[in-house]
C-alpha cells in the first residue's frame, strides 16, 4: 500500500479522524487506528457512555500516579517500567497509541495542568518523558508526546498566544520535546492548543516543520490536540498530519487543492505519515488483558519512589508498626484518597487503597488506630468535625494529618487562582499541633501548595502529590518505614506565590501571556538571585544519609567530560539516593541562570555501601541558544560543575574551564570599536591602521569614560561623526580581516 | 517659499544636515538652522577645537542640574523657567534648537545615561518633560525630545532590538513622549540609536508615523539621533525628516526616486516639514547674551530644589552656621565636584561653585572648617589620604563626608555594571562613624547607588545627585539650613541591584535585549510584590513636616473625578512639600502594576500655613492599554485614589468605581463559553438555546471542574467534542446576540 494508490478524497480523509478516537478507516488500505488518553493510565471510552469525551466514563485501568509523582520519582528506569505496563493495558483494552506523555515545563504553580507535567526543569522533563516513551513504544503501541508546545497554563488555552523569545524557547520550553524526539523516537506528537508568538501551534510551520522534522529528525506523524485545529489547510501546511476529532471538513482540502490552493503533495505527505503510523502498529503485539495485581503493585511501588518527604524533624518518621502507641489519622483524604487530577487523563482504576485501610493492615496490634474526617471532601471543615479530629489528636502519640486541594480546583481546563490549602485545613491542623506533641502531614494535591504559613505545625510533612491507585497503601509503606522515602522534588516550593517568577506574568490577558521571565524558570530564577524558598528543587529526605566524596572530573573530548564521584550510605536504612548534577555559571551580573540541572541518578545502597556515580558533561550542556546564530554557542571560559542533593545542597564541585566553540564571529561595518579591539585579527589590523593619527579621536583622546563610549559605536559610524574612517577605509579593514583568516 | 519651488536635488538636500551641527542652506530658501546639544546646559561647539563633535570642547554655557537632578525636583515651574533660560543661551549663542530634554524612563540604574533622564515613572517624565520643552519654546528656540524611543541603555544602543510587548510600551516607554507631544507641541523629536522589536527607531513607521503623527498629531520634524540613519530612503518613508549628521547620501534619495523606489512625495514631505521649521523659527526673539549670574543663580535655586535628604536622625541636619562647633569636611569631591556626566551633554560651565568654598562663606567665625580629601577623583583612597580623613573627623563634631561616583564610570555610550559606591569610599566612611558622631554625606551620582551596605554609619544622607555648576552652593545652602530639602526621588534606591525588576533581563546580547519585566518598572515592581527597598520612590525628607487632611473626592463626569486635598505645614520651618497622587488596583493576582503616579504638586508653605491641592483624576488614568483593541480600556470595578509623600507613604485614601468605558467585546464563535455565560446578552440567548438538552453535558454536568473547563472553551468548538452545538446553531447564537444590540 502507497499513497499513491489513493483518490486526493480518501488521503484527505486520512488527515483528519473518523471519530472520536479512531482514525479513518480506508477499506483495503488502512484500519482505523485507536487512540487513548493515557499519561497514567488508560482512558478507553466505554462507548455507551453517551459522554462523547467520556471524561468520567471509561473501561477500567490500571491509575498509576500521575506525571506530577512519576516526576518527583527521578527514576528512568520506573518510568520505562509503569510505560510498558501502560503500553500492555492500551493494546489490551484495543488502543494503538497512548495520548501521552505530557511534557510541558512546570512554569507556574498555578498551572491547573501540572499534575498532568513532570517538573520546572527540562533535563529533568525530558529524561523521564524519553523513558515513558520507550516504555510505551517496547510493546510497539504507539506514544503521542504533548503538548507541542508551549502549554503552559490552561487559562484561555485555545486561543492565547504564549510570547516567547527565542532563546527561552531553546532553553526551556522546547528542549524535553527535543531530547525525546531524538533519543526515544515517539511515534506521534500532539500539538498544543494555544499559539506560539501569534501562531496557532497547529499551524505553525516554524515549530512542525522546520524545528520538529528538519531540526531533530522526526518522522512520526502530528496528531492535533482535540480541536486545536482552526484552518485545516494552514495546518497541513504546517505540518499537521491528523486533526482530531474530526470536524468534517475534509472536503475544504479537497477544493483547496482542486482550486489550486493547496499543494496536493502536502496532503499525500499527511496521509502517508498516517500510512506509516499504521504500518509501524502492525509490528505491536496485542494482549487480550494485562496482570491486575502486578500493575497495582507496580502503581504502588512508583508511588513509594514518587512521595517527597520534605521535613523530619526529631526522626519523627518512620513509625514502628510494632510499637505500643496511639496514632490518631486525621483527614477525609485518608479515608476517600485524592489520586488523580480531573481532565482528559482521567483513569476509572482497577481498583483503589487509601492510607487508612492500608496502615491498619500495616500496623501491629499494639498500635491503635483512630479517624477522624476533619474536612470534608470540599476542603471545607465545620467545627463539630474539626473539634472530633482535635479530641482524637489530643489522646494520640502521634497524629497523622492528611490534607490537601479538594478535586474541583486542580483540572484540566482552568487554572488555579491561589497556592494555599484550605484555611479551614490550616485552622484544623493548628490546634492539633497545640494539643499533640507529633504531628505528621501528608498532602494530596496535583500542583505545588504553599508550606510557608503552617509548616511550623509539623514536624514531619510528607508530600504525596496525587499518587495514584495504589497511592493509599504507598503512603502507608513509607509512613511504617517498609521503605525509606526517595522522591525528590521535581519544583520548587516558594514561600509565597509572589516569589515565583511568572507571578506578574501569569495568565496574561487580551489572548496573550507573556513569557517575561525567560529563562528563569523555578530554580533557575530563585538561584540565580538568591531568592528564599521554603524547599528547593531537588530536595527530598530519607530515612537513611548519604555521603559524596571523591569527585573526578576527565576531559574526554573537545567539550566533553566525564564526571564521577562516590556515593556512601552512611545511614542505618537502605535508602534511594537522586544524585544530581548541575552545570553552574557565576557571574556578578547574570546573562543566564546560575545553574541548571544536566545529569540526575538514583541509586539504592544498603546501609555501609557505597557506588561509583557517572555522568557525562557535553558541549550542549555548557551551552545557550544564540539567536544571532541561530544555533547553540558555547563561549570561552569557566564554568563549574556542581553534584549535590538538590539546586541547594550541593556537595562537591569541580571548575572547569572551555576553550569555547571556536566560533569567531565576522567583522564587518557594523561591528563595534570593541568587537574590533577584542577580534584577534581585527585588532591588529585596525591597530596598524589608526597608526595614521585618526587613533587618538577614535580611542577616547585618553578618557576612559571616551572610550568606553567609542567602543559602543560601530565601525562605520566614525565616519558620521567626522572623526573616523571613510567608508572605503572601513572596507579595506574587513577586507583584510577576511583575507587574513583565509585558509 | 515652498516645496514646490524646490528640486528634487534640493528638496532631497534638506533631508540631511549639511554639516555636523547644521541644517542644509538652500539659497535664498531656507538658511541653515543650528543645532545645539542642551538638555541641562547649551553645547554649542567651538568651530576651532577640531574635535568634530566637540564633546569637550564648547562655547561657556550655564550648566544646569542634569535630569537625574531636576526630575528629582518634582517642580514643573523650575523646569519652566530652566527651559526659558536654556533658550535664552541657546539664542546668544546661536543656535535655533535645543537637542533635549531625554525622557527615556529609567528601566535599571546601571544605564549609564540615567543622568540624562528624568525618573523611572512615565507621569512625572512626561510632565516635568512637558515643563521643558514649553520653558525652551517660549522663547521660539526648538525643543527635541529623545531619544524616541525605548533607548533604555547604552550597551550596543546603536544595533540592539529592544524587544518590548506593546502593552508595556503604551503604559511605561511611550507615555511621557506622547504628553509632551500633546501638550508641549515640540517643535522636533529625535529618534533613537536602537531597534524597538526589530525595526530600527529611525527606520520604524509605526512609531514614526502611525503613533506619533497619526494617533498623538505630531506636526514638528523628526531629526535621527547622530549617526542613528541606517537606511535614509527606508527612513524617509517610516517618518524620518532629517539625517544627522550628514552622510553625504543624499545621491541615493535622488537615485531612488528617479528609479521609482521612492514616491517623491516622501521627500517633498520630509522637507517641507524642514522648510517649517524654519518657518517656526524666523518668530524667535534672537538674544546677544545672557545675564550670566543670574542664570547661575536659577541653577543654584535648582539644585537646592533638585537634591534629596534621604535620612536625617536626630536632626543631625541642618547645621547651625552661627554655631561653635568644629565641621570636618572630607571628600574630594567637596573640593573637585562631580556636577555632569559625560557625552553629548557635557557643558564647559560658566563658573563653578564647591561645596566647600560655599561652606566657608556660609558659617560664621564660630564655626571651624577642616578638609581633608579621603580619597582621589578615580574613587581611589590610600591610606595616608584615609588617615587624614579620619584624624580630621576625630576632631570634629560632626563630619559632612562627601562621596561618589567617579567621573569615568558614568557616561553616554556605556552602561555601569554595578551600583555600589568605590569600596575605599566605603571604608573610609566606616573608619569615620567609628570617630565621629554625627555624620552627614552628601553624595554625588547620576545613576543610584547602593546605601545598604552603609547607611548605618550616616545619621544624614543628602544624595546630590549631579547638581550642575552651582552644586556645591546649593548643596551648603542645604546643609547650613538656608532652605529646606525638597527634592523627592524620581527612582527607587534598591536594597540591591538584584532586587530591580530588570536586572535579569538588562543589558541583553545577541542585538536583543527583552524587556520580560514588562510594566512591572521601578516602584511598580516593588510595591506590587512588596520587595523591600532601601528608600523608596517620592521619598524625600525635609527639615518641616506636612500633615494631610481632608481628602474629598467628587465625580465631575464620565470617567473623571476631582480630587482635593489639604496640606499643612505643622512643623518650624518653611519648606516645600510634593503632594503625590497614586491610583492603585488592589487585586490578589495581579494583573496591573499595584498603583501607578497619576499627580504631583509641590507647595511651598510657611509654618504653620495649609493650602488645598487639586488633582483631576480622568478615564486615562485609569485605563490600560487593551492590545486586542488597540485602544485604551476601562474595565467596571473598584479603584483606589492615594494621595502621600512617597509610593509607600500613602496618606490618604479613597475607593472609587468605575462603571467601565461601555465597550462590549462582540461575540463569535470564537468566543468562550464563560464569555457568553457573562455577556449581558450571550448569557440569555445561550440559555434559552440550551434548554434544548445539551445543557447538561456542555455546563459540565454539575460538576464544578468540569463547568470550570467548559468554561475556557470556544462554543465553536463544542461541535468538535461532539457535546455540542452544530455550526448552525452557533451562528444563529452569534446573529441572534447581534440582533438584541442593535439599536
Amino acid at each position: 500500500m502507497t499513497q499513491t494508490d489513493l483518490t486526493l478524497e480518501e488521503k484527505a480523509s486520512l488527515t483528519s479522524g473518523g471519530d472520536t478516537w479512531h482514525t479513518t478507516t480506508v477499506p483495503g488500505v488502512v484500519r482505523a487506528l485507536t487512540l487513548a488518553d493515557g499519561p497514567h493510565g488508560i482512558r478507553r471510552q466505554d462507548e455507551g457512555s453517551g459522554d462523547a469525551l467520556g471524561l468520567r466514563h471509561s473501561l477500567p485501568a490500571t491509575c498509576f500516579p500521575p506525571a506530577v509523582a512519576l516526576g518527583s520519582s527521578w527514576d528512568a528506569d520506573l518510568l520505562r517500567r509503569v510505560g510498558a505496563a501502560l503500553a500492555r493495558e492500551a493494546s489490551a483494552l484495543g488502543a494503538d497509541v497512548v495520548l501521552g506523555p505530557g511534557v510541558n515545563i512546570k512554569r507556574s504553580p498555578l498551572c491547573g495542568r501540572n499534575f498532568e507535567y513532570f517538573a520546572e526543569d527540562p533535563h529533568l522533563t525530558g529524561a523521564l518523558g524519553a523513558a515513558l516513551v520507550t516504555g510505551i513504544q517496547s510493546l510497539g503501541i504507539g506514544a503521542s508526546v504533548k503538548h507541542f508546545a508551549v502549554n503552559n497554563q490552561e487559562t484561555d488555552r485555545m486561543r492565547i498566544s504564549a510570547d516567547v523569545d527565542e532563546q527561552t524557547l531553546r532553553e526551556i520550553y522546547l528542549p524535553a520535546f527535543e531530547h525525546i524526539v531524538r533519543e526515544a523516537r515517539p511515534y506521534t506528537v500532539m500539538c498544543a492548543y494555544n499559539k506560539i508568538n501569534g501562531v496557532y501551534a497547529a499551524q505553525n510551520h516554524w515549530l512542525l516543520t522546520e524545528v520538529l522534522r528538519d531540526e531533530w529528525g522526526f518522522d512520526g506523524l502530528v496528531v492535533s490536540d482535540w480541536g486545536a485545529v482552526n484552518d485545516r489547510v494552514a495546518a497541513l501546511e504546517a505540518g499537521l498530519d491528523l486533526e482530531m476529532p474530526p470536524t468534517g471538513t475534509d472536503g475544504r482540502i479537497v477544493d483547496a487543492v482542486r482550486s489550486g490552493r493547496l499543494d496536493e503533495r502536502v496532503v499525500t505527505r499527511a496521509a502517508d505519515r498516517l500510512l506509516d503510523l499504521a504500518r509501524r502498529l502492525e509490528s505491536a503485539e496485542r494482549f487480550e488483558d494485562w496482570d491486575v495485581e502486578a500493575h497495582h503493585d507496580l502503581a504502588r511501588e512508583a508511588g513509594r519512589g514518587s512521595a517527597v518527604l520534605l521535613k523530619n524533624d526529631d526522626t519523627v518518621l518512620p513509625l514502628d508498626p510494632r510499637a505500643r502507641q496511639r496514632v490518631a489519622v486525621v483527614g477525609e483524604f485518608a479515608r476517600t484518597p485524592r489520586y488523580q487530577g480531573s481532565g482528559s487523563s482521567h483513569v476509572v482504576p482497577t481498583r483503589l487503597d487509601t492510607a487508612w485501610d492500608a496502615l491498619h493492615a500495616g500496623v501491629g496490634p499494639e498500635t491503635e488506630l483512630t479517624f477522624a474526617a476533619g474536612y470534608g471532601l470540599d476542603g471545607a471543615a465545620d467545627d463539630a468535625m474539626k473539634a472530633e479530629a482535635v479530641g482524637s489528636a489530643a489522646r494520640a502519640d502521634v497524629a497523622l494529618v492528611f490534607l490537601g486541594l479538594p478535586d474541583e480546583v486542580e483540572s484540566e481546563g482552568f487554572d488555579r487562582t491561589s497556592i494555599d490549602l484550605p484555611q479551614g485545613q490550616i485552622d484544623l491542623l493548628r490546634r492539633i499541633a497545640e494539643v499533640c506533641p507529633r504531628v505528621v502531614v501528608v498532602l494530596a494535591n496535583g500542583g505545588v501548595v504553599s508550606v510557608a504559613d503552617w509548616q511550623d505545625s509539623a514536624s514531619a510533612i510528607l508530600e504525596g502529590w496525587l499518587l495514584g491507585q495504589a497511592g493509599g497503601s504507598a503512603i502507608a509503606d513509607l509512613l511504617l518505614g517498609v521503605c525509606s522515602p526517595s522522591g525528590r522534588l521535581a519544583e520548587t516550593i516558594p514561600n509565597r506565590l509572589a516569589d515565583v517568577s511568572s507571578f506578574l506574568h501569569f495568565p496574561g490577558a487580551d489572548g496573550h501571556v507573556t513569557y517575561g521571565e525567560g529563562r528563569y524558570v523555578g530554580y533557575r530564577y530563585h538561584d540565580t538571585l538568591g531568592t528564599d524558598v521554603a524547599y528547593p528543587f531537588g530536595h527530598g529526605l530519607s530515612y537513611t544519609r548519604f555521603e559524596y566524596s571523591d569527585l573526578g572530573v576527565t576531559e574526554t573530548g573537545a567539550n566533553e567530560w566525564a564526571v564521577e564521584l562516590t556515593v556512601t550510605n552512611v545511614g542505618d536504612r537502605t535508602g534511594h539516593e537522586v544524585v544530581q548534577l548541575y552545570v553552574a555559571f557565576e557571574e556578578e551580573t547574570p546573562t543566564r541562570p546560575r545553574h541548571g540541572l544536566r545529569g540526575f541518578s538514583k541509586v539504592e545502597l544498603t546501609p555501609g555501601a557505597d557506588t561509583r556515580v557517572r555522568f557525562t558533561v557535553t558541549g550542549r550542556d555548557i551551552a545557550q541558544w544564540s539567536v544571532a546564530r541561530g544555533a547553540w554557542k558555547i563561549d570561552a571560559g569557566r564554568f563549574t560543575v556542581e553534584v549535590g542533593a538538590s539546586s541547594r545542597d550541593i556537595r562537591l564541585r569541580a571548575e572547569l574551564t572551555t576553550p569555547g566553540d571556536g566560533h569567531v564571529t565576522a567583522l564587518d561595518g557594523m561591528s563595534t570599536l570593541g568587537e574590533w579591539l577584542d577580534h584577534p585579527v581585527g585588532g591588529r589590523v585596525l591597530a596598524q591602521r589608526l597608526g595614521n593619527g585618526r587613533g587618538a579621536a577614535i580611542l577616547g583622546g585618553g578618557s576612559p569614560a571616551l572610550l568606553g563610549l567609542a567602543r559602543g559605536i560601530p565601525l562605520a559610524k566614525f565616519s558620521t561623526f567626522g572623526i573616523g574612517l571613510s567608508a572605503e577605509v572601513v572596507g579595506d579593514l574587513v577586507a583584510a580581516v577576511r583575507d587574513s583568516e583565509a585558509p
